[in-house]
C-alpha cells in the first residue's frame, strides 16, 4: 500500500467536517483533528510530488497574496503552494495599487477577490493590528459572498500576523514529528522557546506564540525563556497552559536561558521585542510620532544589548539531552560572526545543524498547500485517491 | 436549455466578423452588435465559471499588462481575465526594464509579444498621450506581425487611455442591463454623470467620456453635468450626440448638478480634471517644468475648492426618480467623513449602495475575458457551446 | 516529414547524455553537439508552437528568476520560455525579501527552490561577481539535493553574468545560421565585434565575450576590434582563439574598426567597458568609496569621448561585404540622433536592419525553453516526436 493510501485511511479516521470552506488564523481554533489532517495532506502531497504524479486539484483560479512586511520563505512557499494546486499568485503590491488614495479594507477585500480560491495574508508589523486586518477582510469577504458579489467565498491562509504564525509554526512541528520518528515519540519531549539577542530592533512576537501555542499540544514539555521585560501577550500564554493541562505535558516560564536548555530535546533560541514595547509603537505609529519611534527604538536597542549573553553558543547547547538537542530556528537568523557581530547563535552550532533547518522549512509550501486543499476540496480523501489513481504526470518526459 | 447555450444562441445571431484578430481601442470604434457580443460572451463566461464549468481557451500563453499609472482593480481584473482563459500574465514593469534606457515604444512593443496572446495597457495620465501610446504600439506589432518578426498578432484591451476606460464603461453598462431586467428596459432612462468635489487633482476624464459615449447607444437619456471650467474632450461630447439620435435617446449637458440629478434613474457622481488644464499639464511635463506643474496643481485645488456644493449627498439623492435612482462609481470614490473631510459623496448614500458598486465592479473581469474571448477565438458560438459540452471541471473536487 | 520530425531525427545522432540535468553557465562548458541540441531544440519547439501545438512537459512547477539588473527582453524570454514548458515564474525581488537581513546565498538558495524546476540568473554588474553567484548558488542547491533538503536539483539557465551571456550569443548564432542559409554556409565568413561610442558608462563585457566564445566555433573569422584600453578578459580571448583553431577559422584583435569592417559579413559594434576598469569598480563598489567609484566613472566617460568616431555610420558600413554586412545587436541600442545624441550606430543604418534585428531576439525564448528542456526532459527526442504526435492544441479554438 502507498504512503499516500496509508495517509488517506488516516484522514478518513478524522472528524474534519468543519475545515471546508473555513479559514486558517491560529492553531488554537482548530481541534487535534484537524491539525493532524493537514500534516497527514501535507505529507501525502508531498509523497504525490515526490513520485511526479499531479497534485492539481484546480485548472485554473487565483492565489491572491499580500505581504504588509517583507518576505522571502513565506513568500516562495505559498506561491509554491499554490502552483502545486493548480493556482495562479497574483500579488497584491499596496503600493502599485490605489489602497494609498483612502481604500476601505472592505472594498480591497471585495475587490481582488472576484475570481480568488485562497487568499495570504502576511500582517506582522503591529501589535494589535495584523489580526485585525486579516479578520476584516475576511469578514468583508463573507459580507461580499452573502450579498452575492462574490460567487465564492475564498479561504484565508494566515501567512504570519502578530498573534500567531501558524504555517511556520505546523512546518516547525511537521519536522519534529518526522524527526523524532512520530508524534507518539513527542510525549515527555523538552522544548526550549528561548529569547535570545539580535543586534536587531522589533522581531515580530508570532513565531514564538506560534510555537507554545502549537508545540504545548503534543504532551510535551514546553519552557518559555526570557529575560525580564520580553513579555510576550499573555493570552497565548493561556492556551500554552491549557493545552499542556489537557494534553498531558507541561508549560513553564523562567527568566534563565540556561534552566531552559538543561537537558531540553529541542531548542528554538530566537530574538522578539517584548510586548508592551510593540504595544507602545503601534500607539506612536498611530499618532504619527517619528520622534517617538526612533526614542522607542533606541531604547529597545539598549534594552536588547543588556543581554547579549542570551546566545546559543557551543557552551549552551552542551547543556542540552547528551548535548544534542535539535536546535531550530524560522529563518534567517542573526549569526554570530556571519551575518552579524554578536547574535542569536554561534555560527558553529548554525552550520551543525543547516541541513535539519533547511528540512524543517521545506515543510512549509506542503503545510500551505494542505490548508488550502481541505478549505477548498469537498471530499479530501476521495480526492488524495483519486489523484493517485489518476496518476497524471506533473513532468510529462 | 442552459443560460450558456441561450446566449450562444443569441450570439449566433450577431454580426461579428471583424472582432476576430481586432483592438479594442474605444467602444464607439465598435458596432452595436459586437459591443453586445461583448455583454453577451461576459455573461456565458460567467455562468460557465459559475457552474464550475473550464474556461480554458489557452493551454499556455501570456498576457502582458502594462500600468502606467497604478491599478488595482483593473490590475485583478485584467489577471483574474487572462486566469479564466488558460494565460499567464506577465508585467511589464518599467522601472525594471531597459526603458528608461532610451528604448523605443516600437522596440519595447515587439520584445514583448514575441508570444504575447494579449496586451493590456493602462495609460491616462496624460491628455493625447495614452491613446497614441496604445495605438503607437500596436502598430508596431502589425508590423513586427507582418515582417516576420511575431508569429501571431497579439490584440489589445484598452485598460483605460486617456480618451475612453472601456472595460470600466461596459462592466457598468452590464450591471446597469441585469439592474434593470435588461437592456430593452433602458429607453427613456434618465442617467446623470455628474462632475463631483473631490480634494484630489487630475484625476483622468476618461470615466465620464466612457459613459456618455456608451450609455448614449441605449435610448437613455443621457445628462453630463459640470462646473463651468471642467469640460470634457469635445470629440466625445459629438460621439455621444450621434449616438443619442441615432438610438432615440438624448444627450444634454448642463451646469447644474441638481438639474442632472432631478428625476435620474442613474446618478454617476465623479470627480475629473478640466480637459483644458489636462492638455496645460500635459505640456509642462514635456517641457520639464516643475514650478509650472506645481502652479498648475495649486490652481486646480483651488478652482476645485469653489465647488464643494457638487457632491452626491443625501438631499441631492432625494431629487432623483423616487428618490432612489442606481448610485454608481468606478472606485475608489471620495467619502465624505470615511476617506475624506469632503468629497464625492456622503457616507451614508454610499453605505446603501456598496452591494451593487461592488456588483458592478464584479463584471470587470468578465469584460475583459469576454473581449480577449472574441478577438483570439474564432468561432466563438462553437467554442462557448464546446466547453458547456465537455464540461472539465474548474476545481476537480 | 514535418520539421519537428526531421529535427528530432538530427537530435538523435547528437551525443547529449551530459545534458540532462545539467546546468548552462558558458557555452565554451558545452560540446559541439551540446550547442547543436539546443538550436535543433529550439527551431523544433518553434515550429510546434507555430503549428498551435502545445509543449507543455510540465503539469505544473516553477521557474524561479533573480534580476540583480534590469531586464526587458531577457525577462520576458524567460517567462515566455517557461510558459511555453508548463511551468509559471515566480521572481526573486531582493528589495522584497529579507536578503537584505544578511541572510546568506546558500540560504536564500535553497529557500526559493524546493519546487523549482529552474533558476534563471541574471547578475552581470561586477567582475568577478557574477558567476561567483551563479555558482554558490548552485553548489548550494547541489548540496541541498545531496543533503535530502530538495527534492530534485533544479536547473540553471544563466541570464548573463560578468563572463558570458550564452542565452543572447545562442539567439544570435540561431539567426545568423537561418540568415545564411545554414550551419554549413559559415565557414570562412567574417564577423566583426566591434566596440562602438555609447555616452553611457559600465556596460558589461559579457556580450562581445560571448559572441567570440561562440562564433569562433562555426569555422568563421571572427575580429575583436576596440581603441587601446578596451580589452576584455583575457582567459575568454585565449578561449575563442582555441576554437578557431579547432573550427578551422581565424580569431584576431585590432585597435581599428576599420579593418574589422573592412569585407565583414556580419557587423556587431557594441559599447562596453574596459575589463581594468570594471576590475577597479568591483574594488571600489566592495570598499564602498563612494567618491572612488564617481572619480572613475567620470575618467571612464571622458576616455569614451576620445572614442565617439568608433561608430557604426553609413560611411563604416560601405566598408562591409558588398556594403551589406548583416548588423546585429543585443539591444537596446544607442542609437545616433534617436535614443542619444552620438552613439554606437546611425539612426538610418539602424533603421533598415530592425526586421533582422527584432528576428534576431525572437529567438531567445526558445533557446531559453531548450536549455530548459534539454536539462529537464530524459529522452527529449522521445518527447519532441511525443508532443507532435499528441499534437495537444495549444490555443483550443
Amino acid at each position: 500500500m502507498s504512503k499516500t493510501t496509508k495517509l488517506a485511511q488516516h484522514l478518513e479516521t478524522l472528524k474534519i467536517n468543519n475545515m471546508y470552506k473555513n479559514d486558517f488564523y491560529w492553531t488554537w481554533d482548530k481541534t487535534d483533528d484537524e491539525i493532524d489532517a493537514i500534516f497527514t495532506v501535507a505529507d501525502a502531497l508531498r509523497d504525490l510530488r515526490e513520485r511526479n504524479i499531479s497534485t492539481k486539484v484546480f485548472d485554473s483560479g487565483l492565489g491572491i497574496s499580500i505581504f504588509r512586511d517583507n518576505s522571502t520563505r513565506t513568500r516562495f512557499s505559498f506561491a509554491s503552494a499554490c502552483n502545486l494546486l493548480g493556482l495562479n499568485v497574483q500579488d497584491l503590491d499596496e503600493k502599485k495599487s490605489q489602497i494609498a488614495h483612502g481604500e476601505t479594507v472592505r472594498e480591497t477585500a471585495n475587490m481582488v477577490s472576484f475570481m480568488a480560491d485562497v487568499i495570504g495574508i502576511r500582517d506582522d508589523m503591529f501589535i494589535e493590528e495584523g489580526h485585525k486586518y486579516q479578520k476584516t477582510f475576511m469578514d468583508a469577504l463573507d459580507e461580499g459572498y452573502g450579498d452575492g458579489i462574490l460567487e465564492q467565498r475564498p479561504t484565508l491562509v494566515n501567512l504570519q500576523c502578530d498573534v500567531d504564525h501558524p504555517t511556520q509554526a505546523m512546518a516547525d512541528m511537521l519536522h519534529v514529528i518526522h524527526y523524532f520518528g512520530g508524534v507518539e515519540n513527542l510525549k515527555g519531549k523538552k522544548i526550549a522557546m528561548t529569547w535570545a539577542y539580535s543586534p536587531s530592533y522589533g522581531k515580530p512576537l508570532s513565531v514564538p506564540q506560534g510555537i507554545i501555542g502549537l508545540f504545548s499540544r503534543f504532551g510535551m514539555d514546553v519552557v518559555l525563556a526570557h529575560p525580564e521585560g520580553y513579555e510576550i501577550m499573555p493570552e497565548v500564554e493561556k492556551i500554552a497552559e491549557e493545552n499542556a493541562k489537557k494534553s498531558g505535558g507541561s508549560f513553564k516560564k523562567t527568566n534563565s536561558m540556561k534552566e531552559a536548555f538543561e537537558n531540553a530535546d529541542i531548542v528554538y533560541p530566537k530574538s522578539w521585542a517584548p510586548f508592551k514595547a510593540m504595544e507602545e509603537r503601534t500607539q506612536l505609529y498611530r499618532e504619527g510620532d517619528k520622534a517617538g519611534i526612533d526614542a522607542l527604538e533606541q531604547r529597545l536597542l539598549a534594552q536588547n544589548a543588556e543581554h547579549k549573553d542570551w546566545a546559543c553558543t557551543e557552551e549552551m547547547m552542551k547543556l542540552t539531552r547528551d548535548g544534542k538537542a535539535l536546535y531550530m530556528h524560522c529563518l534567517p537568523a542573526d549569526i554570530t560572526g556571519l551575518s552579524c557581530k554578536e547574535g542569536e547563535v554561534d555560527n558553529s552550532v548554525f552550520d551543525r545543524y543547516i541541513v535539519p533547518l533547511y528540512k524543517e522549512a521545506s515543510y512549509k509550501p506542503y503545510i500551505i498547500a494542505a490548508m488550502i486543499f481541505l478549505a477548498k476540496v469537498k471530499n479530501p480523501v476521495d480526492a488524495l485517491m483519486d489523484l493517485e489513481r489518476k496518476g497524471d504526470k506533473r513532468k510529462a518526459f
